[in-house]
């Protein structure tokens, strides 16, 4: 019996193996995520590039083609420059991504922007030609940022360490942030230099600021220190004050209100430096994921040699213990009585144990990890439940989504319930409702 | 602008081979669980096995080494066999496996699996030469199916096909049940042979006996329809008449009962059977997730050559698009006017269009396909909160585990809530008392 067992162990891998590929899982993991930075960081810069040609481009149509002509043009060969790149960080995590079996989200996201970003130049030749109002302008680029977020949104979905998971939960609500507060800036030009607001535009302003300030709640509680220290700066800066009393002039609600148009210039100044400062934040933030990615990937490779060396050095007694086990045999032959020295040697019992140990160790250290990660995941959920019971009310009561968010707050005020509580709720209804 | 952008497209693959790329995830992955239902399928015949093993040693222990004997040797060379077996589908499974980025924990639930294996020599040993108690040899034959089951569990939790993890948990929650139900054996036979039920063993009994409801239930609520038409059978047997009426003797609590030692034998024959009986009914839910994965993958497999169709033909479009583009171009430095017949030629629209079209409907199938897999994934979180909260009762209070158990259900029935429910209420107060 003993000697049929041993043969298939010695060809098949045994728990030490398995325990080392655990660990080196591990390790491709947060090689994966150290590419999957290098493509973060390019959608970030992309999706500045981008804001800013939607800003230029709306006061480029807003102006009659005056305005910003020669600085759209700059702008736009920055986007294509910062396309390329992303373009080239795709084709260099290509391979490690496509071999990810879970991945099918992503990469069909990626799909999605690629798509985006393909008609550019369509948009652009209507912008150049301006047979393109600036609202659809605004609403053409709105949609392609979106796509390009909504990739760094996947990729957080699939990260497993819950610190790297953690930080792109904060990118990801930090980028969705600043994206509102570029929409604010479209929307808030359009009313300023028109002259006037009307309740719908302050009604839209209300829900991009109360929409912006969630983002950057959660950003806060998943960002590093430094990061959270630098938006406290953005947000002590004089110019919030500023943005404060525009946007009040903007805000005020019901009727119609007549506003200096010059007021226009300088709302799309301040906010244009706003969105420029959040992307020093998102670089800070950026740079800090890189380097705790860099931090967890040796650490795991101290881990994985350390692990190793162990395991090597336990399958050396083990080895040890072969003749041993072979004289218990022939003893067994003689005797009948089969492997009496097995236990006693204590060799076998000596080996398991510590192999057990290491095996439990990584056991518990990968079940810390998961409860860890668990809150990372629970913010990605409620943003995608808030976004589906949005959905739900724009189909089912035929509104707009800035009421459907709008709804979907006052339902949450009126019973003293968070967002995403009521958008559960909510959805869950819809079930039972059918 | 327009000449700088098609040059790195044509280098960097593009939204179509993204899509295909996500559609090709889809279908490595549903590879990978044809593999690993082999995997399973040998890791239930194994622990059916040890199972039966477990409770020949308890026979053989339990009569002074009369009974059984000859059977005993047999059954050890079946598990043998069937190790051997799960050992080479390990071995089929090996490179996909531990290239998968996320399945850590699965392979160091492997490792623990195998090492139970390793020294299961040493504990074989022990019961031949009868130095080890029925009790303790029933305690090491648990532990090491409950670390075979354990990587079932991990597996399920793997799937991202809600098909396939469904029948999966179905598949570890029958395995759950079963187990358990050879637990009642082992503390059953104890009970009868030794002619007395005391309370300790009668609520150990109580506790298996609601705890295989549970997991049946769970079983029966994911599992396909020919399954639990077979486990519908099991459970309309007369046989479980018998059973019912037997555990009633050993059940009753209170107070220490004299029994017939002769129930020993027809219980332990009973309840064998009950158990072949259930491994039948995994057989045939292994059967099923079979068909399944072939299904799924067969399915997914002509969906990619379709989605290659259509990708490589809405290319060829594109293909032709470029002359016109270029027309464009030409036409574009002598007027000034950049690409005027660009968006009125339609062509590029039209690829644009059907591209995007297929994107979205791949997003609302995966989307669709995650709202599925969300009940799976509570099933198995809720069976994880619940192991949590019972360790966390067994240390508080310094109870065992069926106490523990019981002390969780009581709290449920007086709060009229769900176990798992109040499992991650007692987590979360834990949390925060410290």
């Amino acid at each position: 019996m003993n000697t049929r067992q041993r043969q298939p162990q010695a060809a098949v891998p045994g728990a030490g193996d398995y325990l080392i590929a655990s660990k080196k899982c591990e390790l491709m993991n947060l090689q994966y995520f150290l590419q999957m930075g290098q493509l973060v960081q390019c959608i970030s810069n992309l999706v500045h590039s981008l804001q800013r040609e939607r800003g230029a481009s709306n006061v480029l149509l807003g102006s009659g083609g005056c305005k910003f002509h020669h600085q759209r043009q700059q702008i736009v060969a920055e986007s294509d420059r910062l396309r390329r790149e992303f373009e080239q960080a795709l084709t260099a995590i290509h391979q490690q991504m496509t071999v990810h079996p879970v991945s099918s989200r992503l990469l069909n996201q990626i799909a999605s922007a690629l798509h985006g970003l393909a008609d550019l130049a369509e948009l652009r030749g209507a912008v150049d030609r301006q047979t393109i109002s600036a609202h659809d302008a605004t609403e053409s680029y709105s949609s392609r940022i979106h796509r390009l977020i909504a990739v760094v949104f996947e990729a957080a979905d699939t990260a497993v360490d819950p610190g790297i998971a953690g930080l792109l939960v904060a990118l990801v609500h930090l980028m969705n942030g600043k994206e509102l507060c570029g929409q604010e800036r479209a929307v808030g030009s359009a009313g300023f230099s028109s002259g006037r607001v009307d309740s719908a535009l302050s009604r839209r302003m209300v829900h991009l600021v109360e929409a912006q300030e969630r983002c950057f709640e959660v950003f806060a509680s998943f960002a590093d220190e430094d990061s959270r220290a630098l938006w406290q700066q953005v947000r002590s800066h004089s110019r919030e004050a500023e943005i404060g009393r525009l946007r009040g002039l903007g805000c005020s609600s019901g009727r119609v209100r007549q506003l200096d148009p010059q007021l226009a210039d300088r709302w799309f100044a301040v906010m244009t430096e706003r969105m420029d400062e959040l992307k020093r934040v998102e670089d800070a933030l950026e740079g800090c994921f890189h380097a705790r990615c860099i931090e967890r990937y040796t650490e795991a490779r101290h881990s994985l040699s350390h692990q190793e060396t162990l395991v090597a050095s336990l399958d050396q007694q083990g080895g040890a213990r072969q003749p041993v086990l072979i004289l218990c045999e022939s003893g067994d032959e003689a005797t009948g009585q089969p492997g009496d020295a097995w236990a006693s040697d204590g060799v076998g019992q000596r080996f398991g144990r510590s192999i057990f140990d290491l095996v439990q160790q990584q056991s518990r250290r990968l079940q810390a990890m998961s409860d860890e990660l668990q809150a990372a995941k629970e913010a990605l959920e409620d943003r995608k439940i808030q976004e589906k019971a949005v959905l739900l009310l724009m189909e089912h009561r035929r509104i707009d989504n800035d009421e459907a968010h709008r709804l979907l707050r006052k339902l949450a005020m009126n019973q003293g319930k968070k967002l995403p509580e009521v958008a559960r709720a909510l959805l869950a209804m819809a079930d039972v409702l059918g």
